[in-house]
């Protein structure tokens, strides 16, 4: 193959890209050819010092330690965990400055259609760290399930709070405000913002 | 700026391609690490290998020649040229077999709004490519415009057989099967081979 089609090919693999688009973003790169060092440049630093949280599984660069910086922030809330399905969930909701604790990323939702079970989700370590955090017995600990409220979201919130009744801690999602289909990264700030202060 | 947003800065540089959506791409490849030393081949194979055709511009693997398989074919018609907007055109175009001439890549359309002018394309180029056929004797000689039928690609046909006129050669269009709003990539193989056939 040729590298024309080998690289449509790789952007195919993309979610959501087909073949189509993958060939216009080839057709943009040989139109803009600087941008290919830009590109080689980015993807062996991200490769290099992109690494995943050891705690929350966000993304982060490392330097030396292995817990992302809110994961490192002693300042912030330790008893409150923002359970969210992506990353980039977690931006969007640092951007409101409703809250103050820490996060936990599943890494998707639970999806049967997809074939994608519970246990291909972070949800193992997320009840692990919350026996530690009882271990340490720290006092008031809530899960906020921050999942999308889609059926795939909602359904893994159903899950996560079955599978974390057993520790008799304060299990909450984000409120009124949020309409159901849609998704957290399409949600103004305010919207969003209100779902924190009404979680139930 | 961190690894992570840095490549999410240079993804959000394709078109038709948000902050959002990079964000998903960088996220996918820091969940597929294999990935990422895929596209560090696949980009420096594209850096290297790939350029753009002398004679009509269409992106291809140079192995010692500066002209592309197609207008190296000297069992194609030479004196028929399509004229399409982008790559990806030829590609859906070569499929049907419809058509064994050459053809002529403008790179865009002209667009007053996004200020892109006919300068900005390949158009000169086409002209030169039409006066040396005539140097050469070639006769019947047929420039096809197959930019798409929305209204960019409508002007630019128009703008293209005002230029042309003066050489005194068969200039058409693809003929009805089109429907107006359309582009040519997501047109069923039938409908462009009644266009060709149809062309006007």
């Amino acid at each position: 193959m040729d590298s024309i089609n080998s690289l449509i090919k790789s952007f195919s693999k993309f979610p959501s890209i087909g073949p189509r688009q993958a060939a216009k973003f080839v057709s943009y790169l040989l139109k803009n050819k600087m941008l290919l060092d830009e590109f080689i440049k980015n993807f062996e630093n991200l490769k290099i010092k992109a690494t995943i949280c050891n705690q929350c599984f966000m993304n982060f660069d490392k330097e030396n330690n292995n817990l992302c910086p809110i994961c490192s922030d002693k300042k912030r809330i330790q008893n409150q965990i923002c359970v969210v399905e992506e990353n980039e969930d977690i931006q969007v909701i640092e951007k409101t400055k409703i809250f103050n604790g820490l996060y936990h990323v599943l890494g998707g939702t639970i999806n049967p259609i997809k074939k994608i079970s519970s246990t291909d989700l972070t949800i193992e370590m997320l009840i692990k760290r919350i026996k530690n955090l009882q271990k340490e017995n720290i006092k008031n600990i809530e899960i906020i399930i921050a999942t999308n409220p889609t059926s795939e979201g909602e359904l893994t919130r159903l899950y996560l709070e079955k599978e974390l009744e057993p520790f008799n801690i304060k299990i909450t999602h984000l409120g009124r405000g949020i309409s159901t289909g849609s998704t957290l990264e399409y949600i103004d700030e305010n919207t969003l913002i209100n779902a924190f202060k009404n979680r139930v």
